[in-house]
């Protein structure tokens, strides 16, 4: 229950990219990690705000009007009901915190959902 | 709403010790920085668990029977109910997860109680 959690460990001990993997729950959230190359579909979170923190390289966000780049140490909260569209043009390693019940994909689903994340 | 939050930039933006400062809120909980030197008072929170994460420094978490030590990239979740006691030996900077509700000094209250934290 209290044992401490590695990100660089965590995140060397998988290679696959948009399968999100849960290293932590508390108060309902889990905290995820994920390693994302290229485009993601766009979607939104109807009931669920979510946080994306860079931990390596730089991951962008595309909004409808906009789009915001994150580096290392770098984070964004997507409020729930905002369209997004995640875009790695290199590989990037992040931790999100959201609800335990969010889906990767949102509302949207299709073939890009990964409905339980593993934990590691 | 969605702007981008550099870790660096709010670390930098603030020397005081013990005092927590909000940098995001999402379902509910907030993500705050704070910067610790020296021991802080036994404490648990009774309805809340609390993630710890250092950003910079060494920062120990002692329990009633052992310490977790964690460095930077390192993070522990102290669960509900669960009293703990923060030692930093030198500054530590760290992100803490919690619920919006949480109170630094937890059921314990006193005068290093920090009730409305700041946002920045």
């Amino acid at each position: 229950m209290t044992e401490k959690i590695c990100l660089a460990e965590k995140l060397a001990s998988f290679s696959e990219t948009w399968t999100p993997k849960v290293i932590a729950e508390l108060n309902g959230q889990h905290v995820k990690l994920a390693k994302l190359n290229g485009e993601f579909v766009w979607h939104a979170h109807e009931h669920e705000d979510e946080l994306f923190l860079v931990v390596r390289g730089s991951l962008e966000i595309d909004f409808r009007v906009r789009t915001v780049t994150l580096g290392p140490g770098e984070l964004l909260v997507v409020p729930r009901g905002v369209e997004h569209r995640p875009v790695a043009q290199s590989e990037v390693e992040l931790l999100l915190f959201e609800p335990a019940s969010t889906v990767n994909t949102g509302e949207m689903g299709g073939d890009r959902t990964v409905a339980n994340p593993e934990w590691i």
